[in-house]
């Protein structure tokens, strides 16, 4: 189902609040929304629904839904599971226009609770009303007060200048969000807990939030997927927008995998096809909290740098040469200064060192001015998108620290496209000045670094023209089952694969016939697709010379196998001449994920790669460019480009053949094909690149491993 | 030279602290040592000496050292560089026993530098004087109060019941660790810079504090390293006393080599050496300032856990899960609960998620008594050797903080040898009683299970026998330059590899004679020290059948070779059977690092390494055990236990094909000796692993690539 932001408007920026199962007692759940609300300077209506009492926390009551006097944007569930139908029903009666849904007890904890969710479901989209959860923690709009949540969190204020927006399939989760972010003193624009998603998904909260001006960027924190297409719609969208998203996915590991299955009913899809559905997209995967947060929050605050070459400057040199070593293993540049540059600074600080880092050393405690000029010497003189600067202590002398506010609100100022940021033990209060100002802060450098590495990411993936191919190849009806090599390279080649020319022979004649055709030397294989491994039964022969050679060898594949393999349907032989052109062999792989539908693997051939699981994962279809940015992700990418004086591969024909299979299997995404090309052999550039062999089933869906 | 730890006493340990350079002003640095003395609770002598002054900061002063009355056991030098040698001198007339030198200058500026540091030295050991510096930042002996240091950090008091005791070779990077130490209200027993390690080096003061009983972990941070083998016998015995060893070194890029190089003179020798180093200590190393500091400080707090099993406990299920992906992604073992032990769970809260993690859900805050529960019910019905609870922030309303730290207490005392830790968002006062107990905390549980993990890599590190072989092998007259082929394989051989029988042949006539000598089909290669591609002067034929093929195989070669490179120094033709049998291609090396001496390298063969770099590196000499867990560290493995079916390789014969190396290259280790084995071919199990090519140079060091 496609995305509809406009219908999310009452849930995420509502004029009136009703809440159903309204308490007196501030700490029920159903009494917490209603001081939240009062308490965060919520403007719109608040409307508290109980039968029993006519005032609610000092605001007037309602005893029904039905004798509210005006619309209702967004009823707050807060009733028991039993009766969450009713009150929905209740809702669709009065007209209003959407749910957030504290009640539990649905499809987390039973099938019977699978059913009534569903049953919910399905009348809420027939009476027109968005509904957030069952089972989940609601949503707050931190800027306008909206917070229609019980999450203890809101207990305190929070921050309203923020433009994060938050979206959490668990409401635990996204509350520690929010209580780590009033304890750094940042701003969330929205906190989204989707919790069941009966109606509302993750995506659909991303689709909006993505729409939202007060939202510089989303972070996301999934534990599965449902609907891999909205998700797919929800992040094109963000990505159209230039809104980056940070995500948090678990299951990477089996481990965690298993522990997500107990702990949410929802179905994963295989994580490495999530991990290609996020380079896709330009989406920055985090792997713990602290760097969930640490990053979107730096991304909210920080400029894109245009460029990934760092400075650095630092108060230790020790420290100077960690800050290089980081960033040289988190793919920034650490180029080195001008000769010039470092020779001014040599004359400021004879023993400084001067190449990259900068040591400005513990002169700027006796020169007070030496930190400005260092940094407006880097900056003017060379052209980092980046810098990072390594304060230790220093600030904690108060009228030092005032004196360097002062000179980073300067800096800024002068060097307002340049993502500037400072590392050190900086306090509470100069982290906020700070930030205010444009320059995120860390502890230590190293986050300093993994801040500029992700915002240069999302610099890199935005410059990048963004369009997924139309798939203009019609859908080919294709035969269901197993195919044999000779139907398999034939889906290959109308794929658009170069594929090596193979001809079937039912007889010892037709063979010789077909090896003239094909030229010599040539190869035979027995075709049937009841056979995998051919050569165990005896159905390969390689390096045939002459006629004679290949008619003995027709007669000899046909006896063992049947030997071998007596129960096997035999089609014939395939022969196909003898491909002894240099290149390197790779995969080429086609799998069905049960979320996001067609995936494209990638990888070089060989026992070594399978020890390593050295494989890149994109969704079909793609282009040109992404199969070369999938090309270049894989960790053997290297002996492509030719390895010890090798000549390097066509990878130009390999990024067209992986496009193209892309293509394929998105027209005949109903077919569920699952094929492999391996060997697909790759030779020297402007030689092209052609499957040697094949795998192709079709009906059957197959999970990758 | 060989490392004296009782010389340092009285560099470590002073009863009496003479300041030469004493200032009146405490924020001088020549008055800060005696105000840090002073300030916390030095028991020894304290004895300005300025001959300006007869009383400095309170406490009588004398003009002259030499005023003194009593010894002197240490000796603080805050003069100018210009006068440390006087200043020196007048300490060895004393006969005071140890000198920090605060005074810059030498070696880090220049030559003339260089060279008067070197007179100091030798000077200095000329007196028996132990020498810390020059250019250093001083020691401090925090638990007695012995600050001989001028480091800012020490304005402030610091906790002072602390076993961590810190090495840092850069003074600006130890103050910085003592300024996170009191902030984070950590203890350090000591710290100790070494500056320019003119005669104390950082190995020196890591024996010494290996020998402290006040000491539980050192921690050790490493611009470069002068002399291995000091190194090494600090490492030897920081092992045999079981201290583990956290340490962080800098220029493990090639950016960060060079930031290095330009920030300290100390030779570096090659990262991977050092890496292979810590490796066979088992020392932690750690890659930026917060984990150095956070895996220091957990092992000072917590006990090495008996497996790497880690039991979850939770009150967010996704966070849960988080920690389950973490936790298996470092290697830990995420075991299931026992089925009984769940179903006891669920009787408490029946919607928990029980497998591992444990979620216990919100409902630790209605019911007080579950938490604890839940933790003994993990640990009494397992052998997970550690444990993690995530708390989230529940312990911000003061009455649960309280009833938690009471639960966590006697939870410790019931479990005193389980690792527990703790995580979430806790306050200061919550952490101190925690880590007082016993149990290490952290704000995102990612940090925990770093730490598990360390601990873990520890307690398999000292459960393992650790010997140094004695190096039997006598030191063999190897010929100086490079050896050709026969010579280089006899190397081999007598290091003890299994090698192919090649027989050299400098006729035609000979060469038929070796060939029936070495069985058909046989291998054969032009033998010349001068040609390293053999093949691209037409110098190998492989596969040739019967004495005529090797007839002209001969006269073939010679004349190709003679033709391709006619400057060549042919010495013949090498007869050799064609190996056929299957196995697996390594690649055995020894080179010889700048610091450290052999090295010894090992791979798989073959293209993808290369890519990849995929090798592993151990200083030789060592043992089969050794060699075995060399052999596992390759991430390409598995190739080695078969894949696809392939028969297992013979890895005991691989292992003690390494150990023997690494034996003859430590006997002949005056000789630079530097070998390839290439291909090493390691057949299946039981069947060994030989030698088909060799490269040998002797006399001509030779960096690691």
């Amino acid at each position: 189902m496609a995305i509809d932001v406009a219908s999310l408007a009452p849930l995420f920026a509502p004029e009136s609040v009703a809440v159903i199962g309204a308490s007196s007692e501030p700490l029920k759940i159903g009494g917490r929304p209603i001081g939240f609300l009062k308490n965060n300077g919520y403007k719109g209506r608040i409307l508290p629904i109980n039968p029993k009492a006519s005032e609610i926390q000092g605001l007037p009551a309602f005893p029904t839904l039905g004798d509210v006097d005006g619309p209702v944007d967004l009823a707050i569930c807060a009733v028991p599971g039993a009766h969450a139908m009713a009150t929905l029903k209740a809702c669709a009666k009065k007209g209003v226009r959407s749910v957030v849904m504290f009640s539990a007890g649905f499809a987390e904890v039973s099938e019977e609770g699978r059913i009534a969710q569903a049953e919910m479901a399905s009348f809420a989209r027939q009476s027109g009303i968005r509904l957030m959860g069952p089972n989940c923690m609601g949503i707050a709009n931190v800027r306008t007060g909206m917070i229609a949540s019980f999450h203890p969190a809101f207990m305190f204020p929070q921050p309203k200048d923020g433009h994060i927006g938050l979206v959490s399939q668990s409401g635990a989760f996204g509350g520690h969000c929010m209580q780590m972010a009033r304890e750094r003193g940042v701003g969330f624009s929205y906190m989204v807990t989707t919790g069941n998603e009966a109606d509302v998904q993750a995506s659909d909260a991303l689709a909006y939030l993505a729409t939202d001006p007060h939202v510089a960027v989303i972070m996301l924190y999934l534990e599965g997927c449902r609907d891999g297409a909205r998700m797919i719609e929800a992040l094109e969208i963000a990505r159209r927008n230039n809104k980056p998203v940070v995500a948090i996915k678990l299951g990477r590991t089996d481990a965690g995998a298993k522990a997500a299955q107990s702990h949410t009913a929802a179905l994963a899809g295989a994580d490495n096809v999530f991990e290609a559905v996020f380079k896709q997209y330009g989406v920055y995967r985090a792997y713990n909290i602290e760097e969930f947060f640490d990053v979107g929050v730096a991304t909210s605050i920080g400029c894109m740098p245009r460029n990934n070459k760092v400075g650095l400057v630092t108060v230790s040199g020790g420290v100077g040469v960690l800050m290089a070593d980081d960033a040289a293993a988190r793919g920034l540049d650490v180029e080195e200064l001008p000769a010039a540059t470092q020779a001014k600074f040599k004359k400021l600080v004879p023993f400084a060192g001067v190449t990259n880092p900068l040591d400005v050393t513990g002169q700027i405690m006796n020169d007070r001015t030496l930190l400005e000029q260092a940094v407006n010497l880097v900056l003017d003189e060379s052209d980092y998108g980046s810098l990072v600067c390594f304060q230790g202590a220093s600030s904690a002398d108060p009228q030092f620290a005032a004196d360097q506010l002062a000179v980073w609100s300067r800096v800024k100022a002068r060097f307002p496209d340049r993502l500037v940021t400072v590392s050190g033990l900086l306090s509470a209060d100069f982290i906020k000045v700070l930030e205010a100002n444009g320059i995120p802060t860390s502890r230590d450098p190293t986050h300093s670094l993994r801040a500029i590495a992700a915002l240069h990411g999302f610099a890199k993936a935005f410059a990048e023209p963004f369009s997924r191919p139309h798939v203009a190849l019609a859908t080919q009806h294709l035969p269901s089952g197993s195919l044999n090599e000779i139907d398999a390279m034939a889906v290959l080649a109308h794929a658009g694969l170069d594929v090596v020319a193979e001809r079937l022979a039912t007889t010892a004649d037709a063979a010789v016939a077909a090896a003239d055709a094909a030229g010599y030397p040539c190869v035979m294989k027995v075709v049937s697709a009841d056979l995998v491994h051919k050569s165990d039964v005896g159905g390969v022969k390689l390096n045939l010379a002459d006629q004679h050679a290949v008619r003995a060898a027709f007669d000899d594949i046909m006896r063992s196998v049947k030997s071998a393999a007596p129960k096997a349907k035999l089609d014939g032989c395939l022969v196909a001449p003898m491909i002894t052109a240099r290149g390197i062999e790779t995969i080429i792989g086609v799998t069905q994920d049960p979320v996001f539908g067609p995936v494209v693997m990638f990888g070089l051939g060989g026992i070594f790669v399978e020890a390593l699981h050295d494989v890149a994962f994109r969704l079909a279809p793609f282009d040109d460019a992404e199969a070369h940015r999938m090309i270049r992700e894989i960790r053997t990418y290297k002996v492509l480009e030719g390895l010890r004086g090798a000549p390097a591969s066509d990878i130009d024909a390999l990024a067209k053949a992986l496009a193209a299979v892309s293509r394929f299997a998105a027209a005949n995404v109903g077919q569920q094909v699952s094929l492999e090309a391996n060997p697909f052999l790759v030779r020297p550039r402007g030689q092209g690149a052609i499957a040697l062999d094949a795998v192709v089933t079709v009906g059957v869906p197959a999970h990758i491993v």
